[in-house]
């Protein structure tokens, strides 16, 4: 394995790593922030907590413009949970909030909320100052854990090759735990470099991944065997340094993981900017309905889009896990039905509000008839029910007995049209979860001038299907 | 097991057996055509020789209008094949059209001819006068024996129940060993009405059939599965009485032996004359072409004819084989390209020059567009060339990276349309045995016009596809 740099990754590099200005507002920011609210806790009674900041500035991982200031407030595990339930974020909020600062309130998994520090937004989130990573009390609670170890295991170089990573993962879109992308966490790219030492490295081992792919950075387990019994279902194991027990990749789907291994075969081969995310490059903007049809051509009237809309926001992993069961559920009905799909992808919009299922198929339609083979001559039984049912069936054809000795007949489908088929069973592909969203289903030329601007830039790009990095075409 | 006639029995059998004219006529042909061959014999110097009337006069087994007068010359073991291959057949039939008599040479396993007595075919074939069935000289040499075993085994109650049983065979369809029919001979059918004593315990019997069927009359073999070892791949093993290596029942085809279970079970429901072969009753006379496109309907669009026409006459066993083969491989060459099959036949005509192969398919076209699954990501060397592939192919769309991992690329199909497949592609269809035949291809409206009467009337039956007795229609 090689750890030598291409001229073309010193580029990138030199566009992804945040300025000299970049990283003393940063610093700054930080401080101020880290000030304000310790001063917010004083004033509060709160005494045993601790401030830290995490977060990608605080591991120096982060790529140019994409800033994470987390600042965590650490409160004494004896009465965290309680605090946290006693809406002491809230009090926070409204004390930073008097003092002038822009807020807003989020919901994870418990409430945390942002603050506009310098044009910088820095999250606030509570947790608790656990003593081991392995008995967490909330779910961020070995975040500080995970920092302190990618920092003392990291040199400067290394964390230039983590924002090459970063900034790959990125263009060929698997950054990113969330259900959107299903990839590769921050700190699941931390550790992959960690590992293997470098970028290129971790490209040349993918090579040789196959799934369940298995990485455990510290030896914590002897047995491979162990570990993929242990998190099985999981394509990739990535054993947390700091918590043996936790898969840090178990959000990495099947499709993020190929589509890694072959975007790192065909980079290797022929580097190329394509494959990496520069910030601020360029600014998609989005498609005429026209140029999006254009780009189907043909297959536009075999491409069946449902349009759903929500009556109220919903965080984007809700609306995209509500989006992914909708997509898988429609897909089974229609080859169920016999129609032959040809690839299926859904997208959520930014707003919370819509979502995008698309199915593109061989054919809208399908012929009337279709052959039917019933049981076998000799079992008579069987064959009787059949010749019976199908001999007073005046829209069927036969039936007849085939070579080998089935009974047959060519009855018509019940649907020949796709789209009558999704109109006609909304209650079989619609999950529980979209109970009461408003559903369109058309061809895409049928439903192209109701959808917004990131949706027809997603529908260009599903219409091309190949990414650019993997057939450049622009 | 019930051997009670039924009156509709009754009734059809009294329209099936011989008259008493038509037993006189055939008693004093069959002697006149013996004393006058044997005094050819006598003229040839050829002493030895038994003459003996074999088929189905011989053993009172014939329906009204189907008397078959087998006339055998059985010459001595001794120099029988020598006689035989000195065309001493020839010799006969130009005495006995010298004598005023029409004739006409045939050709078999070897050559036999046709006398015209009394307006009726006496078929005058030589054999050899062996002592054992099991060591025959020609292929014709079992028959005496298989007729004195089965008139020494039937009772003339039997006999009228195997008039029964082909009549019944003969509305089916199913009645002859021929490749054209792939069913039950004469034989047969007596050894069936032997075994199970009645037409109607035949056909109770044949519902708990299922191939292989075997049957040993004389109890030759004390084990089954010797027998299914022995004449494996067949679908019905009859043990033939006078020789236990012999399977009788060698040439019945899985689709006949389902067709007649299924009919059996029908009947035995349901008694109609329908499933009957009566003599003389209805003269199908050829339909219109236009009638036949009208019981295809829609279909007729989607049926690929192909007409054949050979430069000269052949045997219809051998026309009959030469279109199966056709059928099989035109059939498979569509199959493989994607094409969905409902239902294929084929038909030839009684000229021996001419036969039509159908195949019904559920669309005549198939979608431009095709979803095409490569290798998974992890097959690095296999996804490498299939990326590399296809990222060039403009015709291609993709390649992309699907759910499972796997590449795949949406790719036009070579062949659309299935005419356009069999144009192409002659040679991949047309067996050996059809070089030189004229070739015509095309949708059914394209070719009904080009065909002759009993084509048409063929092809009006295939449309129907369920037969008469299995659906009631006309």
């Amino acid at each position: 394995m090689s750890c030598v740099r291409l001229r073309i990754e010193e580029e990138i590099l030199a566009e992804i790593k945040p300025s000299r200005l970049e990283r003393e507002k940063a610093r700054y920011t930080a401080e101020k922030a880290v000030n304000l609210v310790k001063r917010v806790l004083q004033d509060l009674g709160i005494r045993d907590a601790r401030v830290t900041i995490e977060g990608s500035y605080a591991k120096d991982t982060w790529i140019r413009g994409n800033l994470d200031l987390d600042l965590f407030i650490l409160l004494h595990p004896r009465n965290c949970l309680e605090l946290i339930e006693s809406s002491i974020i809230d009090k926070i909020a409204s004390r930073l909030s008097a003092a002038g600062f822009a807020i807003e309130m989020r919901y994870a998994q418990h409430p945390y909320l942002r603050m506009l520090v310098n044009g910088i937004w820095v999250e606030i989130v509570p947790g608790c100052a656990i003593p081991n990573p392995d008995t967490p009390l909330t779910a961020v609670d070995r975040t500080p854990f995970h920092r302190r170890y990618v920092v003392s295991k990291t040199t400067p170089e290394m964390r230039d090759e983590i924002r090459l990573l970063k900034s790959f993962m990125k263009g060929i879109g698997v950054y990113g735990a969330e259900i959107a992308v299903q990839g590769f966490s921050g700190y699941l790219v931390e550790l992959l470099v960690i590992n293997y030492g470098c970028f290129r490295s971790v490209l040349e081992a993918a090579q040789s991944w196959r799934p369940p792919v298995v990485i455990d950075v510290e030896g914590h387990y002897h047995d491979r065997r162990v570990l993929v019994k242990k998190f099985k279902d999981a394509v990739m194991i990535v054993v947390d340094p700091v918590d043996p027990d936790r898969n840090v990749a178990a959000a990495v789907s099947r499709q993020s993981l190929a589509r890694f291994i072959v975007a790192s075969m065909l980079y290797l081969r022929e580097p190329r900017r394509d494959f990496f995310h520069i910030p601020g490059r360029k600014e998609v903007h989005a498609p005429a309905p026209g140029s999006v049809l254009a780009v189907y051509g043909h297959r536009a009237g075999n491409t069946v889009v449902a349009l759903l809309e929500s009556p109220r926001r919903l965080s984007p992993d809700n609306i995209w896990g509500i989006a992914k069961r909708t997509l898988r559920a429609a897909r089974r009905l229609l080859e169920r039905w016999g129609f032959s799909v040809i690839d299926a992808a859904a997208y959520a919009s930014e707003d919370g509000q819509r979502f995008i299922v698309l199915v593109e198929l061989e054919s809208r339609t399908l012929p009337l008839l279709q052959l039917h083979l019933g049981p076998p001559a000799w079992s008579t039984d069987n064959a009787q029910r059949f010749v019976e049912k199908y001999r007073s069936d005046e829209t069927a054809v036969g039936p007849w007995i085939t070579e080998d000795g089935r009974l047959a007949v060519a009855r018509r489908r019940k649907y020949t049209d796709a789209l009558e088929l999704l109109h006609s069973r909304v209650d079989e592909w619609l999950p529980g979860s979209a109970k009461g969203f408003r559903v369109q289903v058309s061809t895409l030329p049928g439903v192209v001038d109701k959808l917004q601007g990131d949706e027809l830039a997603w529908l260009l790009e599903t219409g091309y299907k190949a990414p650019g990095w993997m057939k450049p075409r622009r």
